[in-house]
C-alpha cells in the first residue's frame, strides 16, 4: 500500500506507474485527487505484493528515489497490509465506543491488533480483559483536589509511558473526555483520533448535546477528527448526522447521538488504518 | 385545524377531545407534545368539517371558550384547511429555490396560493410570469451607491407595501440574501421564511460554502427558519445535510448544496402552511 | 404505558383522555393514529404512576371497563414501565448484533433484562457469560447429517424449552440463521422478532448480499421484522439502508451491511419493548 | 474526458497515463476500477484540452492505437466538455421531473441542451415552450381503443423520429409512464434513461407505491436505471430513499416519493451527460 503528496506537476501518475509497471506490479486499488487550488497532488495504490519481484522494503528502497523526484515536500509511506497496525484506546466511564470497538475487533472486522485500554476510571476494565486485551488505570485528578494541574500532568507522563511503549498507529480517544496537554498533541500528531459528539464546528467544547437542544437543532451528529492542540478543531476524517425532533429531551440526545458516535469513529479508524486518510493542512483526503 | 400551546396542567387533553367529542367532531390527526423543561404544552388536531354541526367560525368561538380556560398565556388558532393559504416569494438572482417552489405549486403539491414574487433582479421574471404570477423588480441599491442606506430604506418599504397588500399567511425568502430591517423582521414575525445555506448554527452569515470549504467539513447542509432580527439565529423549522468529499471544490459545494436548499425549504414552507409547526421561544414543535 | 387498537369511532380520544383525567392521570406523551382505509384507530398513551391514586393492577381493572366499550376486536395493554421486560437472544456463529446487543444492554441503553442467549454454535459462549448472562449451546445438525429433520424437531423443542422457562418478551433472532418451526412462530407470535440483512421485500431468502451483489443495486439494508410462518414476509418494523458502489464486494457488503443491520435490530427492539409498535394485519402502526 | 473499460492485465494504467505524459497532458480527474470477479478494468481520464498540443480529433486518433493493444473487447470513448450534449425528454401528465430538470437546465445546473419535449398529453406543453425548449404531442391510444397495438406502434414510430432527428446522448424518460417496445430499447440502448418509482428491485412494474404501501415497508425510494428490453431490469445508475410511516397513505407517498424521483433522475442524467457511467453486462461503474 502506497500512499504519497506532493506539489502537483503533470506526469506523476505515469511516473508512479511506470515505476509499478515496470515491476509488474498489479495494481489492485488506485486512487488519485488534485487540489486544483492548493496545487496539491495525493494518491493511493494498493498493489498485489505477490505481483512484484521483491519484497515490501525493496519497493519503499526503490520507491524512495522515484518519490524525490517529486520534491522536498512530498510526503509517503509504503505499508504493507500483512503487518497489522497497533492501537491503543483511552477511556473513561462512557462505555459505548469501547464496547462498539471490542465488537468489532472480536469480529475480525477492524484490521488491528488493540495493543491496550487505558483508562481514567476503572469500570470498564473487566470487559476489556474479557476480550483478552490489558487494561490500565490511571486515575486523574478531581475538580477541588490541591495542586491538581500537577497530579494531571503526572497523569498524562504516566498515560504517555503506557502508550508509547506500544509503538501503535493509533491512539483512539473512545470518549476520553480529557484535554490533552500540547505536547501529546505534537508527539501523536497524524496518529491520535478522537471522536467528538457534535456536528463539528458547531458545539464545539463542553456538553454539546446540551448546546445542541438549546439551540433547537433538527439534527445532532458527530465528528471523528485527528487531534491538535486547537480543541476540537483538528483535520476532521468523517462526520454523520441523527435526525431529532421536539420530542428529544438532552438524554434522549445523548443515547441517540450514540449511535453517530459509534459509526463516525469506527469509520475514521477504519480509513485511518487502512491508509485512506492523508492529511494536508488542516483538511484531509479520505480515499474511500 | 386547530393548534393550541399553553403551560401544562392535567386535563387539557382531555377537555379538548371532550369538547371535540360533544360537538361530535371527528378527529382525523391529533399530535401532542408537552416539554417537561419547560412545562408547556403543544397540541394541532385535524377535524372533518362535516363532522361538525356548526361552521369554522362557530367553531373558533366556541373553542375561544375553553382556550381561556388554560390561562393568558396560551395562543391557539383554527383555521379551515377548504381556504387555501396566501404566500409572496422574495428573490434575487439565485433561481434553484424559485423553481422549485414554482414547479411545487403548478404540480399542486403545495397547499398555497402563490400571490406575486419580489425579485431586487429581474433575471426571473419571465418565468414566474410564464406560471402565472405577478411578478415586481424592486431595484436595491449596489455597494458603494451614495446614500446606499436611505436607498435600501425606500426599496424595503416598496417591498413591504407589495407584500402586505396581499396579507399572506408565508413571506419565504428564497435565497433573497438580504437582511432584513428589525422593523419588518418584527411585522413578519412568524411569517417570514428563510432558507440558509449551510447547517447551522455552523456557518452563518455570508458565504457559508466558503466557510464550510475552509473547514473540511464532511456534510453541508441547509437550514429553513423563521426570520428574527438576529441573522440566522431565528427558531429552525427543518434542517438536512449532503454528503460531500475532498474533490468538492466550492463551485461543486454550491451546486450540490442546492438540493438541499431545495427541499428543506419545500419541507419547511409545507410544514408552515400546513400549521405544524408551532414557535415557543427560539424553537419549534413540528407535528409531522 | 397504556396501548390500544380497536375499530374507529368518534369519541375514542375523548372518552381515554377523560377517564384518565378524571383520575387525576399525567399524560406524560399520547400518540394516536386512525388508518382511514381500515378504519381503525390506534394509541399509545404514557402516564405518570404518581400522578394515580391507585396502582398499575387498578389502572388495568379499571381500564378494562373502558375498553369494553370499543368492541369484542379491540386489543389492549397497560404495562408498568417500573418492569423490566424480559429478552432471549437466539445466535449462531456471526457475532455483531449480539456484541451489539450485550453492548448496549451493559451501558443501560436498552431497557430489558437480558435472561439468556441460546446458540447453535459455541463460539459466543464466553462472552456472553463475560457479561454475566447465561449461555445455552443446542447443536444443530448439519446438511447430510442421517434423520437430520428429527435432529432438527430435537434441537428446536429444546431451544423452545430454554426459552419459554423465563417467559420473554421478546425472542430476539441475532441473525440466527435457522427458519423457525411454524409451531414456534404461532407460540412466540408478536414476541419474536427477526433481521433480515437486506431491505425487504428485496433479496429475501438466503445470501442477499449476494443477490443485492449480482443486481448492481447502490443501496444494500436490513430489515427487522416480526417472525412469521411466511419466510421473511412477517410484519416490518423498522428498515434502513447504507450507500454502496461498485468497489464494494460481496464481502465488502457483508461487513458494511452489519452497521445497518446492528442499528435497525436494536432500534426495532427498543420500540418493541417500548411498546411503540401495534402490529394489525400484516403491518404495524410504530409511535416514536 | 477519456473513458475506457477492457479486459484487465498489468500495465494498463501505466500504459495509459504515458501516452498522455508523453503528450503533456495534465490530468485533472483520474478515477479507476479493478473487477477482481469478472477480471475487468474501468477508467475514466479527465485532461485539460490546453495541456496538449493536439486537438481532441487528433487525440482520439492516438488513442484509438492505444486501445487497440487491450483487445477486441475494449470499448471507450473520447470526448469534448466543451461541446454540450443533446437530451431529450420524453413525459406524460405527472410534472415533476418535467419541472425538476426545466429548472435545472435553466439555472445552467445541467451540462446539457435541451432539444426537445415529447408528451403523450399535451398539459405540459406551455410550460415548456415558457422555457424556450420546443414540444411535440403524440397522443398514446387509450385503453379499449380499437387496434390499440397498431396505434400504440404508430404512435411510437413517431417518438421515434422526433426523437432520433436530434442524435441525442440521452432519452430520459421522465415519468414517461409507457412501456418502450423493444426494437427501441435496441436503438436507444445506453442512452435511454427511466426513472422507475420504487427502489428496485422491490415493487417493479404497475402502481410500486401502492405495492410499498400494503407490504407496510418503512421506506420508499426511487430508481434511475438505463432502458432495456427486461421490464424495470436494465443497469441500475442511481437509487435513493425516503423514510415513511404508519401515517402515511398511498397519496402522501405518491407526493413524497416524488422528491426521490426528482433527485434520483437529476443525479443520474448528470453523471450520464459526464460521462461517469460506465455499462459492463447488467451492472454500472459510476465514478464520482
Amino acid at each position: 500500500m502506497l500512499t504519497l503528496s506532493c506539489p502537483d506537476r503533470t506526469g506523476i501518475v505515469a511516473r508512479i506507474a511506470g515505476f509499478l509497471a515496470e515491476a509488474g506490479g498489479w495494481i489492485v486499488e488506485a486512487a488519485y485527487h488534485a487540489d486544483a487550488e492548493g496545487n496539491w497532488f495525493f494518491t493511493r495504490q494498493v498493489v498485489r505484493a505477490d505481483s512484484l519481484p521483491f519484497d515490501v522494503d525493496e519497493l519503499r528502497a526503490r520507491f524512495a528515489e522515484v518519490a524525490a523526484e517529486f520534491g522536498g515536500e512530498a510526503t509517503w509511506q509504503v505499508t504493507d497490509t500483512g503487518e497489522r497496525k497497533k492501537a491503543v484506546l483511552l477511556v473513561t466511564k462512557e462505555p459505548h465506543c469501547l464496547h462498539d470497538l471490542l465488537g468489532r475487533v472480536s469480529a475480525g472486522e477492524l484490521p488491528v491488533r488493540l495493543e491496550a485500554v487505558i483508562g481514567n476510571h476503572d469500570g470498564l476494565e473487566d470487559i476489556v480483559r474479557a476480550h483478552g486485551v490489558e487494561f490500565h488505570h490511571v486515575p486523574f485528578p478531581a475538580p477541588g483536589t490541591p495542586d491538581r494541574e500537577a497530579a494531571k500532568t503526572a497523569a498524562f507522563a504516566e498515560v504517555r509511558k503506557l502508550v508509547d511503549v506500544h509503538e501503535p498507529d493509533a491512539i483512539v480517544l473512545a470518549r476520553f473526555m480529557q484535554i490533552l496537554p500540547a505536547e501529546l498533541c505534537t508527539a501523536w500528531a497524524g496518529r491520535a483520533i478522537n471522536i467528538h459528539h457534535s456536528f463539528l464546528p458547531s458545539f464545539a467544547g463542553a456538553r454539546p448535546y446540551h448546546q445542541a437542544h438549546a439551540r433547537g437543532v433538527k439534527l445532532i451528529g458527530a465528528t471523528c477528527h485527528y487531534v491538535t492542540a486547537d480543541l476540537d478543531a483538528g483535520p476532521i476524517i468523517e462526520q454523520d448526522v441523527i435526525r431529532v425532533d421536539h420530542g428529544d429531551t438532552v438524554a434522549d440526545m445523548v443515547r441517540r447521538g450514540r449511535d453517530a458516535e459509534r459509526l463516525v469513529l469506527a469509520r475514521g479508524l477504519r480509513w485511518h488504518l487502512e491508509d485512506r486518510v492523508l492529511v494536508h493542512g488542516n483538511k484531509t483526503v479520505v480515499f474511500h
